[in-house]
């Protein structure tokens, strides 16, 4: 088999957690990346916790699978290897503040004008353009201006983070879409694209039900714990080991619950009868479901929900999610090195399944800081004719 | 300009989040969705709230854009309407429960034989295999599940759901990647591809601290409520009139911001001195920096932080958001109707912003249920030579 993106080589200028975990996705579709970091420290991330052997697992985590190199941009012979490498790179991604890379002389109008199939792709805080364009963001920055925070937590309590950084993550498969997009386009045109995804932007772009909210009402909704704002039940409930969800979308399904549940008065008591009515009743109908489903163990009831058809799960810690046997099934946990020969650790599979595309998805090494210098250079010289 | 997917035909069997999340994508990248609905009551979300005139906002917020038919799959006539349009098609997406679309006559190996050239893109809660493939889910389920609710809510507190359905959307957005992939390799090999994506698997991808922390320590990392994890300060704050965050990555950052609260003594104090010692006395230090920043307004601090490049911002709500100066600079607003003809509502933009690609992108209208079915009949007349 091969991979779509078998003959796409991207040059990635990227650090921290937007641009590797685009890159990263890049990679799982056949591309193949070369890091490139500053001398001295590389990418941020090298020193963020957790360690193994006192090397980062969580760049490792990001970056495996891609070529590394060492390059200062503002020295001649480093430019000269970065120019070799532009001149094979289908793909430039950058996650600089706008304006670094114009100042460094490979910004946007000169790249197109040396080489006018190279798609540059850029991913920053607020974008390249706009009154806030030059302004530092981190993701917490970008979930806090952009509204999930706000709807995020207990009911009525503080503003909560989402735990992953859905910031960088969201904005990282945004700039994935633009890149895949233009090189559809060039196989057309012959021409690259200028792709510039902001993360503040892509925040907006995936709040669904409260923007909707917003756009119908005027009004800002709130958080609501681990209730869906809408549909009740559908939250997460205490059994006696632990929290599970049910989500009763509908009459039916909500029927079914009460069958299993013994609470067979409900669906015909007028404060429960309709969606509507269980919305405004939610904290009387949590507490006659816990009354119940406290008396015994998840398993219990997520076994008795399955069999009666109603949505039900454990809300599982990270560890539990990456041992689930569906998970497994699907292999969507792989091992990865370290470092060139170094210990394994596990990382997600590739989420994405194609029937073209190898399944497990590869693993391999993270890089050294300039670890495939050499390698690199010989390939230089290999294709020079090219 | 031409956009990238000009000449692509999306055919468009999804219903609820995932699914026509993924189809509005490729409407903005310039693709023609056609979306079936089936008679009736269509798409599950034409009964969703908010409504305005007795519509669904978020239907309509989710499928402006798209042309609309009513298909019964069951149906001879019906179904020879959809054969002609598969014919056409270059992207069949479903987010049918496994199996459903193969006793339709519609599975993979089906269609594969008699449109060599389509993409089939399907989207599940758990994937079309492994022991849980038949599984009815629910963003909550699988938000549940994959473990990012036990990594957001209040240090200590019960597992929160994130305000935003990331369970669909994320998958969405992977789906969206396999389809571009697809084509990408279609283009070169005139085959089309399969696509699974499922809801479980997209969560655990997003995971990254969380997935390195297990991978590194084998223990799973707990909710920190709106504090970053491992860098301290990086959180909330609340000013006199509200939250705002301060995210101060590293000492010199600190330092910065000591010197703007008047907290000079900090930046020596052995407690504090290090982010090591920072994340120990993390309540400590937060109390201090509150001490300060409930003694003023927000605008005080983003504006004093932001002239010392300390990174800052507002926590803001979805409407704020929506009316952010930088939001709107980047056409993140846009405005669609509710029906053909019908009253206009703010919807978001396209955080992919392509140099080839016309911005703002377009807005249109959610169609009504069967609403362009004469269109389309027509356009399989006009067309049927082809």
């Amino acid at each position: 088999m091969s991979a779509p993106l078998d003959d796409i080589l991207v040059l990635d200028l990227t650090h921290v957690l937007a641009g590797p975990f685009a890159t990263a996705q890049l990679r799982d579709l056949g591309a193949r990346v070369i890091k490139v970091e500053r001398p001295g420290s590389g990418d941020d991330t090298r020193a963020f916790p957790p360690f193994v052997e006192g090397q980062s697992a969580y760049f490792a985590l990001l970056n495996f699978g891609k070529q590394g190199i060492a390059l200062d941009l503002r020295s001649d012979a480093d430019r000269a290897i970065f120019d070799r490498l532009l001149a094979r790179a289908d793909v430039l991604v950058e996650n600089f503040r706008p304006g670094v890379l114009d100042r460094l002389g490979y910004g946007w109008e000169a790249l197109q004008a040396r080489h006018p199939r190279l798609i540059l792709a850029s991913v920053s805080g607020f974008g390249q353009t706009g009154p806030d364009a030059g302004r530092p963001a981190y993701d917490m920055v970008v979930q806090a201006r952009g509204g999930v925070m706000s709807i995020t937590g207990e009911e009525g309590g503080p503003p909560v983070r989402v735990g992953a950084s859905i910031g960088d993550i969201v904005a990282g498969m945004f700039l994935v879409q633009g890149i895949l997009a233009a090189l559809l386009e060039r196989g057309r045109t012959g021409r690259g694209a200028r792709v510039d995804v902001a993360m503040l932007d892509s925040q907006l772009a995936i709040l669904e039900h409260a923007v909707a909210m917003v756009a119908a009402t005027g009004k800002a909704p709130g958080p609501t714990g681990a209730r869906h704002p809408t549909i009740t039940p559908f939250a997460t409930y205490r059994a006696a080991d632990g929290f599970f969800v049910i989500a009763a979308g509908n009459d039916t399904l909500f029927a079914r619950l009460c069958a299993v549940l013994g609470l067979d008065d409900l669906p015909a008591d007028p404060r429960f009868a309709t969606n509507a009515a269980r919305c405004e009743n939610v904290a009387l109908l949590k507490r006659r479901i816990e009354a119940v489903t406290l008396e015994a163990p998840r398993a219990h009831w997520i076994a008795a929900l399955e069999a009666a058809g109603v949505p039900t799960g454990r809300v599982q810690d990270v560890a539990e999610a990456m041992a689930d046997p569906q998970i497994l099934a699907r292999n969507m946990i792989r091992e990865v090195a370290l470092y060139p020969g170094g210990p394994l650790l596990r990382a997600p599979g590739n989420p994405v399944k194609l029937s073209t595309l190898p399944d497990p998805a590869p693993g391999g090494a993270a890089p050294r800081l300039d670890g495939d210098r050499a390698a690199i250079l010989a390939w230089l010289e290999a294709t020079a004719a090219t």
